[in-house]
């Protein structure tokens, strides 16, 4: 038997490469092959996927955080292909905020992104993958910019320092200083979060909240990111992924006119994931949570569409799985299982998932050969 | 496909009849039939399962609770075996405790037990099988014996109200009142508690405290229960099942040479359980909570015994499992499921338990069949 793992990561516990990696130990036996193939969507982990899944190496470099520590951080990098793979959780990542006034997001920028565009570009890429998704940070793409040579200017024609907390000052942006190399290199933005930058869904009121913003604080923000919007959009309006990483998708839309495609579908692309699964006898996906009411964009529902069509069986396993099951047949899942064993809460789900995703894996092969013993 | 379900009881939220209906109709289609087999231990259910498994008739007597309230209890009559099925949890079932001081287990006792073993008496009961377990009393029996005849004297000769807070007072016991039918009648004790009366795993430390007795009241009502049980055990020590449904263990024992058995045993005989799983291609079993380190008693683990002398598999549906699964499978339960799908609490589990089986037994089903198909 072939099985293909393509199992997300589960927010908090396991990396996609984990959680594979414990599902293939558990069904890998004298009949049974697993190729296990990395899954990311942009965010966190998309580095870490192309390095599993293709012949990507990593690239180290040190750059700043998003409140201007000095760090190590990795993008990979396709020799052949001069292309690197950057994700903004690298620099940007949830994960650097300590929840003190100095982490706070008008005080944190994207800069170390930029850092890293200008150490790819130095390595010879001409291609550049931004994965969006993940980030403490809320700047627009200003920091970004700024480490790529942009200026924002006040009405004295001084320059801004490249934080939130300056928007509102900005009058002009200046582009003497862009690096000439920038124009010649094609940039790619790779996120699922297809929200605008503003409104409910957007950057500050859907995303503010988990960065640091609190409720009085969203109004004016929204605002003063307007406010800096203004001078990239010219007079276009806001599209689908502005609003991802804060607004640096905006930015690298408008000033580096990136385009946009899915994260989940170009990591899927690079591990030729539709001729494994076309291959395979069962697919195993998975995903921290899953609601059948809001199947958008999750792994798992890519993973099954992508099946239908081989008619390949899928199993997700899920730390969590609200509603009725019966509707995710239709998007090819044939079984989803709940790796959760016993009441519990969230914490101490997580510090069990590694041995509760083994369980659940031994319990479901043991029953996929229960009858044909 | 021959399926076979015996679930045990979920405490809190599912009948075994509910949870094998449940499971049944997941199963059951054109190519399976499913047989449905009540489960129950001697505690609550017992009757139940009886009046589902044979061809026993429910009779309803009108009896009081353990706090004296007048109310419908049935037991199950077998017309042919002229044999009695009486549950103690029918009349002293910890539901009847309302944590006030009224039902605080001084003032509480086992005479409804009593009035139905004279009811059934009355019927042409020539055998009664009592089931403990579920009680809310401890009483040793004591109002159960006054219902049909035994009289506690004080010092003086006076006779005693058989609750426990007469205990200390009592210096003998007098039989001469005793229905003389009694001894006419065998009398089955049908239980899977196996603790003695007293010590830390009986009647008090072991159980007081979920039926209101608070720790600083635990040595003072030992001592007295005690002392009430010298005048049944005579020189005789307590015994294996002294100590099931508040002592009522011992004076069915004692006073009544009662036989005392396994009451998963019982019921398993009276449903022919053990033919039933050899016929089987599967056995479906299920339990509210399981736990690997102590499967003394549990019934997926009977179940699984069972069926492993036929070489049956036996799937295990449970609220909740801890610790490593393989475990069972030594034990001929081949897989357990949990069924809880979300991190939750007791409460929403219990809530959810319907639905969450019904959803655990459908991707069950899936998995069964998914690389046959």
């Amino acid at each position: 038997m072939k099985v293909v793992t393509a199992i997300d990561s589960m927010k908090g516990s396991l990396t996609s490469q984990q959680a594979n990696q414990i599902v293939a130990n558990v069904f890998k036996d004298q009949t049974t092959t697993v190729t296990e193939i990395a899954i990311a969507d942009g965010g966190e982990g998309t580095v870490a996927a192309f390095l599993h899944n293709t012949k990507a190496r990593a690239q180290s470099v040190m750059c700043h955080n998003l409140c201007g520590d000095v760090i190590e951080a990795s993008y990979a990098f396709l020799e052949v292909e001069q292309t690197a793979i950057i994700e903004t959780a690298a620099t940007c990542g949830i994960s650097f905020l300590d929840h003190t006034a100095r982490t706070h997001p008008i005080r944190t920028n994207s800069f170390g992104v930029g850092e890293q565009i200008l150490a790819a570009i130095e390595q010879g890429a001409k291609k550049i993958i931004i994965g969006l998704g993940g980030t403490g940070t809320i700047d627009g793409g200003i920091g970004m910019l700024a480490a790529l040579g942009f200026e924002w200017l006040d009405q004295h024609g001084h320059i801004l320092a490249p934080f939130p907390y300056q928007f509102e000052k900005i009058v002009a942006v200046s582009t003497v200083n862009v690096s000439p190399q920038i124009t010649a290199v094609d940039f790619i933005v790779a996120t699922d979060v297809m929200s605008i930058l503003t409104g409910s869904t957007g950057a500050v009121y859907s995303f503010g909240p988990q960065k640091g913003l609190q409720p009085d604080e969203l109004a004016n923000y929204e605002q003063q990111l307007s406010h800096y919007a203004k001078l990239l959009l010219m007079d276009q309006t806001t599209k689908a992924g502005d609003g991802a990483a804060g607004g640096i998708g905006l930015a690298l839309r408008t000033a580096l006119h990136a385009k946009v495609v899915s994260g989940l579908e170009l990591v899927a692309q690079s591990a030729h994931l539709a001729d494994e699964i076309a291959n395979a006898d069962l697919v195993i996906t998975g995903e921290g949570k899953l609601d059948s009411q809001s199947l958008q964009g999750k792994v798992p529902v890519g993973i099954g569409r992508l099946a239908q069509e081989s008619q390949v069986p899928v199993i997700a396993f899920v730390g969590s799985v609200v509603g009725d099951e019966a509707l995710f047949a239709s998007n090819g899942i044939s079984a989803v299982i709940p790796i959760v064993a016993t009441v519990c809460t969230l914490d101490e789900a997580l510090e069990q998932a590694a041995f509760n995703l083994e369980q659940a894996a031994t319990r479901t092969k043991t029953l996929l050969h229960l009858m044909t013993n």
